[in-house]
C-alpha cells in the first residue's frame, strides 16, 4: 500500500506492506486531515520515524475480536495504553507512560491506504457527518477538551490567541459555550473566517488595546510572543489554556505569573463522543477550514501546501 | 524615626519622619521579618525605592476613623487597593490594579519603627501568639493560600521544591492537610528541621529517582532548575503551584506543559485569619525557621545576615 513517511527529515512517498498488529482491527482509510504536528515531526519533532499522519476517517476492513464493527465508517482516539498501569486502569490510556500515538509515537499513523488501532480506539460516525466534515472529529475533540478543563460560561470572556486551524477551531468550539469571544491574529484572510462564524476577530497589533480583561485566554499559535500576548490579556487570576506545543525552549514571565496568581492549563486531546455531536448537530463550520484537498498520490505536493502561509487544513483522499 | 530604606542599589538606615497617610492607622512596629523580596528588592526587583519590609506584627497608635482598634496588636494584609475598580469592588484589592504593597510597591514597609495601613488591612492578633510567631502571619498566609487554590487531600502526594523558608513553610502547612508530602533541597541542615516536623527530605540529586508520582509540586527555589524538577516530579494531568517568583527570564519546557496537560498555578498571597488560626493553634513550628534576631538599629547587619548562604528567618526588634 502507499503511505506517507517521515525519517530523519526526509517525507517519502513509499510502497510498503499493509499494517498488522496483533488484537488491533485494520481500517481502510477514506480520507486523512494534514495537522501542523505532522509538519512538525518532518522537521524532527518527537523524534518519530514512519508513517505519519493522526487525523482520519475510514472503514474498519477486519477486526477479528469484534465482528460487529467491520464495514463500519470509524474515526480514531489516537493514543493506545497499555492497559496494564496504573492510568490505563483508571481510564485515561491517553496519559500512559509507554502509549503509543497515531503517526507520532512508535505506530504508524494515517496517511497511507491502512492503519491499525485497538478497537476499543474507534468510533463509528453517524451517516449525517460527511468524510471532509469526519477528519475533523480529532482536532475537534482536542478543542472540545479545553471545555472539560476549564469552565466556559456563558458570561466568560475568552480570546484565542492564533487564527490558524487549530485557533479557529478552538474559538468555533468555544463560541457555542460563550458569546464573548475573539480571535487574536495576523492574517486578514484567516479572521474572516472567524468572524463569518460570527468571532470577533482582532489583528495582533491591536491585541494590547483589548485590555486585561479576558477570564481565559487560548494560546494556539505556539510562539513565544503569543504566550506574551495572552499574558497581556488575561485578568489577574484568569486562566491560560496552553494548547499549541512550542519550538525549542521559550521563555516565560514566570514572576508575572506568580504576581498575577495566573492558572496555566498544558491541554492536548479530547474526547471524541462530543466531538461526532457537535459535528452532526453541523454547530461547527469545519469545512470553512479547508484549503485543500490532494490524493495520497500527491502527499508529498500536499504537504508542501500545508506548509504554505496562509493555509489552513489540506485533505488527503485515499481513492 | 528610624527606618531600613533602599533606593537605587543602595541599602541605608535613616532617620525620616513618621509616615503619615490620610484614612489611615498608624502601627507602632514590635518585630518585623526580612523576606527573600526584601533582598530582592534591594537588587533591584520591583523597582521600588523606600523603607523596605512587608513582614510584622506591631501595636495601632492612631487610628481616627476607627478608635476600637488603637492599641490592640495587629499584623496587617499588605496590599492595599483603590477601593473604587471592578476587582476591590469584588473583594480582591490583592490584585487591584493600582493597589500599593507595604514595602513592596509605592509604599513603605515595616522595617522602621512606624508604618500606615488602612484600618481593614489590620487584623488583631489572639493574645496567645507570641511576637516572634505574629511575624509570620503574611508568609504563612501566603502558604495556606495553596490549599485555597489547589485541593490537598488526606491521600494528595505533594513533593516541595525547595528548602528555604518559604518551602518549608509551605510543607509545614501542607504537612496539616496531607501525611504524604516531602521536600526537595540542598541544604541537609534545612531538611533537617522539615524532617524535624514529620516531614520527609529529599536532597536534590536524589529527586529525579522518586519518579514521576505527585499530585502536586509546589515550586518554592525561584530558580529556572527548580521549575524543572516540578516537571520531572508531577504526574501527567498533575498541578504545579509556582511559589516563588523567578529572576530574569527563564525558559520552560511549553511543549511538556501541552503533552501532559499539566496545571500551573500561581500563587501569591494568602488571607490572614487562617494563618493567625494555625499559629494560635501551634500547628507550624515557625520558631524553627529563625536563625537571628537583631535590633532594628542593626538592620543593615541584619539584611547581611538573612543574605548569607544557609540562613532561614532573620527577624528585626524595633524596640
Amino acid at each position: 500500500m502507499k503511505a506517507l513517511r517521515s525519517k530523519g527529515g526526509v517525507l517519502t512517498l513509499e510502497n510498503v506492506a499493509r499494517p498488522e498488529r496483533d488484537n488491533e482491527a485494520l481500517v481502510r482509510v477514506l480520507a486523512s486531515g494534514i495537522c501542523n504536528t505532522d509538519l512538525e515531526i518532518v522537521r524532527g519533532y518527537a523524534g518519530f520515524s514512519g508513517t505519519i499522519g493522526h487525523e482520519f476517517v475510514g472503514v474498519v476492513e477486519k477486526a477479528d475480536y469484534a465482528p460487529d464493527i467491520v464495514g463500519k465508517r470509524v474515526v480514531g482516539e489516537i493514543n493506545a495504553g497499555c492497559g496494564q498501569c496504573e492510568l490505563c486502569r483508571s481510564g485515561d490510556p491517553r496519559h500512559c507512560p509507554v502509549r503509543t500515538v497515531l503517526g507520532i509515537v512508535g505506530r504508524d499513523g494515517c496517511h497511507a491506504e491502512f492503519l491499525t488501532l485497538p478497537t476499543r480506539n474507534l468510533i463509528e460516525v453517524p451517516p449525517t457527518i460527511a468524510e471532509d466534515e469526519a477528519v475533523f472529529a480529532e482536532p475537534l475533540a482536542a478543542a472540545f477538551g479545553i471545555t472539560e478543563q476549564v469552565a466556559i460560561n456563558p458570561d466568560t470572556r475568552v480570546a484565542v490567541i492564533g487564527d490558524g486551524k487549530l485557533g479557529l477551531l478552538c474559538a468555533m468550539v468555544l463560541a457555542v459555550k460563550t458569546s464573548s469571544i475573539c480571535v487574536v491574529g495576523r492574517h486578514r484572510s484567516k479572521l474572516a473566517i472567524a468572524q463569518d462564524a460570527g468571532i470577533e476577530g482582532v489583528m495582533a497589533d491591536r491585541a494590547a488595546s483589548l485590555g486585561r480583561v479576558f477570564d481565559v485566554v487560548v494560546e494556539a499559535s505556539g510562539s513565544e510572543s503569543g504566550f506574551a500576548s495572552a499574558v497581556e490579556l488575561v485578568k489577574p487570576r484568569g486562566k491560560i489554556v496552553l494548547k499549541s506545543t512550542f519550538h525549542g525552549s521559550p521563555t516565560w514571565p514566570a514572576s508575572r505569573i506568580v504576581v498575577d496568581e495566573i492558572t496555566i492549563v498544558g491541554s492536548r486531546c479530547g474526547r471524541f463522543g462530543p466531538a461526532l455531536e457537535l459535528l452532526a448537530a453541523k454547530q461547527i463550520p469545519v469545512r470553512r477550514l479547508i484549503s485543500d484537498e490532494f490524493s495520497l498520490t500527491d502527499g508529498l505536493a500536499a504537504m508542501n501546501r500545508a506548509g504554505e502561509k496562509g493555509v489552513l487544513k489540506v485533505l488527503l483522499r485515499m481513492t
